[in-house]
């Protein structure tokens, strides 16, 4: 059991950013980029999972961090806010980023 | 611009269920259950939408509800506990249910 795209969190509260997007036909660029933030993402601290699930244009990933202090300043990271940019003129036809804070989870299997 | 996955949803707060999925080899009769799940969830007092996005056996799907009641609500309805049962022992080899109190939002393109 890889448990596959389910990361694996602690006990809320925690904080997730949900970011739902619709990609325009210019990927130019975008494999290497999505996959340079997610590793610097992961070396930020607070920095808790994320879980990303993409079928053609479309897309949700959900990141998740101990603090909402830790998300923005991931947020305001120098090399994220380039790739923000990236995103909005080139990637994205169209996106929402929700910031909420998890109160409660239920996992399958149960936890052991 | 169709916005695809994207939901358009009012302004915060609202609740979301984040709802992760790796799925079983064992498919027989998710997807119509899916489909029915996502007609009825539609139909209840507080839905705001719905994204829901897959690829092979990863998924991820966030619900928006206007309040925490209404999720509850939905969570306890009949025919929902039923696909709830059927979910954990047949479809789902592993999945996190996580609910989240959205707090702030970002768009694009920016609202009109």
């Amino acid at each position: 059991v890889t448990g596959g795209v389910v990361a694996s969190t602690p006990d809320p509260p925690y904080w997730a950013v949900i970011f739902t997007t619709r990609q325009t036909p210019d990927i130019e660029g975008y494999d290497e980029t999505a996959a340079a933030m997610e590793a610097l993402a992961a070396q930020q601290p607070g920095f808790l999972g994320i879980e990303s699930v993409h079928d053609g244009a479309d897309g949700i990933t959900v990141s998740y961090w101990a603090t909402e202090d830790d998300l923005l300043s991931w947020g305001r990271h120098a090399e994220h806010l380039v790739a923000q940019r990236l995103g909005r003129e080139r990637w994205y036809e169209r996106y929402e980023l929700r910031v909420a804070r998890v109160e409660r989870t239920a996992s399958h299997p149960r936890p052991r």
